[in-house]
């Protein structure tokens, strides 16, 4: 997608080198960061410098290559695929790319072991753009079906960054917004601020304004009285762990909003390639969510009176924080999965429907 | 109650001057603000200087009386008293207090109007004091209940301040919280940033490290996990205006921490003193819902690494930001309202039976 008026993917291959958009920087500076390193690619899912479930995936899978690049020896290999998927522990994708990565490199030829790696890491990264552009199309008919019978603007409002930047293009909940966009219905995006990192105004707000659509940055508290007053046509959010059970783990705060939705019948639709997929779990309970630095909370970037970027502390010196990174929100909250291969119920019946 | 050790209320008369706690400023500097004309008072109470319900109706008390300072003609009075009534519109305090003190005033002598709205002022202060007093009296029962069950930490959930900052002193949801901690009951508050003003971490997290009280700070988008997780054992909010149906408007959240709160089977108490009930709207959709500056939710203050209070720009250029300052929860979510009279059921039966 476009970032001024140029298209970009999140993630490339170039002279042996993988380029990622440092997404730590973003919204007020877009810098083209190099991962040369194994070491660099579990670096740059760990701080976050790429995030969304399916972008993890791919760079890890990118990460096995510069492994190979580094050392194509098949234990140093495997020490890399363990290390990849630690490096961050809630969503499926990481763990789902590097045992697809390795089961099709353990054993093979040192000498052709690079290419097959490549081509492998190259065709997760088309497949998720061909799976979120399907994810688009099948999205793009419930926005569809709103539209004709309001025939006016359909307010649709999303929690943190399940946009382009956070897969490789398209993205899962913002690519049927995308694809109305390009059909020409009118929508207009309600965006989650998504505290505490705010990858709601800096990622959502930031992309959807770099592709020209209308959207409004609210505080993550004021969803609720926007569905109560009728000025939510329709939620749609990603996800980085959706169980077979229908149940959907996706950043801190999903939950809440669902339950607005519930409360006001608002459908609430939750966006995902297969990948995201975790079919051995079956207690939610048991997904391990990851608390992150309370740094993240306390702290807080933007530009000074200068244009410059600067860090502030922002909470009382003496106040201690607490930051959950994920929700979950149980499957009788969720209106519908849209996935790659069509929109399902939130249940194992409506998975194994489409995922036999 | 106490800042530094020293113990203060937030609002008192010395020499012709209302002194104020500038609450814009806190955390990071604790300054006292003269009032000198009534202009002074409606800017302090616009500009949030002063905030909470019942702080902004003594401020609009008091901002009578600087009124007849300068000027003790009844014109200028009522002229006045429909400034401070419109210099924000969801807390019904604010309209309580003027009203109560021009009841007071209405063609009384100009030789004795200042002796007498002066006291009436102070009396609207001594009266929320013992109203606060009484509600922490009658809340800490459900805690001490709790704390009888369980024999450990009793686990608070709050949103926003409805601390003793908010009030004159004691606070209305941190008032049971205070009296509990004095009984020697341990309890550890889970404090809702409450963006966009932060005044769950600036205000509150703040006034309970002053006094020594176990807390944590968590974006707002966390209540509904750690109630999944059995982390909450009960929830206390204030509220800017109830109904006489028992719906609570209060600041923007509350709700959906509320509908989680259900969900868990976690109590959710409302803390108010009867200056805040609205007898008269019967439909919560009437009540107006302040939108204020989107720049509070665009624009963060905090303190830089010099330690210097500096204001930044957090979201992209581009966006658009909205900022609703309150919701409302309606009253079927709500498992008590604490009031000075007693605890009763959140209804027009139960309020009528305390207050007929």
């Amino acid at each position: 997608m476009k970032i001024e008026g140029k298209e970009y993917r999140t993630i490339w291959f170039k002279n042996n080198t993988v380029k990622i958009i440092d997404q730590t920087k973003l919204p007020h500076q877009f810098i083209i960061k190099d991962l040369k390193t194994v070491k660099d690619s579990i670096n740059a899912i760990k701080t976050m410098e790429v995030r969304g479930a399916p972008l993890i995936g791919a760079t890890a899978a990118y990460g096995l290559v510069l492994s190979i690049i580094e050392n194509n020896d098949q234990s140093f290999l495997k020490k890399s695929a363990e290390e990849l998927i630690n490096s961050r522990p809630t969503a499926i994708n990481l763990k789902w790319a590097v045992d697809r990565m390795m089961k099709k490199l353990s054993g093979v030829n040192s000498d052709k072991i690079l290419e097959i790696a490549l081509n492998e890491a190259k065709e997760i990264c088309e497949e998720d753009v061909k799976f979120c552009e399907s994810i688009g199309l099948n999205g793009l008919e419930i926005i569809e079906e709103i539209y004709n019978k309001k025939k006016d603007t359909v307010n649709i409002l999303t929690h943190c960054n399940a946009g382009w930047l956070a897969t490789i293009n398209w993205g899962t909940a913002t690519s049927p917004i995308y694809h109305a966009n390009k059909k020409g219905i009118p929508v207009h995006i309600w965006v989650d601020e998504t505290r505490p990192r705010n990858q709601g105004a800096n990622l959502t707000s930031y992309e959807l304004n770099e592709e020209n659509i209308p959207n409004t940055i609210i505080a993550d508290n004021t969803g609720g009285i926007l569905m109560q007053r009728g000025e939510v046509d329709m939620c749609i959010v990603g996800t980085d762990r959706t169980l077979a059970t229908g149940d959907v783990c996706n950043k801190i705060g999903t939950y809440l909003k669902a339950l607005a939705a519930k409360d006001n019948n608002v459908p609430f639709y939750v966006a995902l390639p297969s990948s995201t997929i975790d079919w051995n779990i079956k207690n939610y309970k048991e997904i391990p969510i990851e608390e992150r630095s309370s740094e993240e909370l306390s702290h807080m970037e933007g530009l000074d009176e200068n244009g410059k970027v600067k860090k502030m502390q922002i909470y009382p010196k003496k106040s201690k924080s607490m930051n959950l990174a994920f929700d979950v929100t149980p499957a009788k909250y969720v209106t519908g999965l849209i996935t790659e291969k069509g929109i399902c119920e939130a249940s194992e019946k409506g998975l194994r429907n489409l995922f036999k």
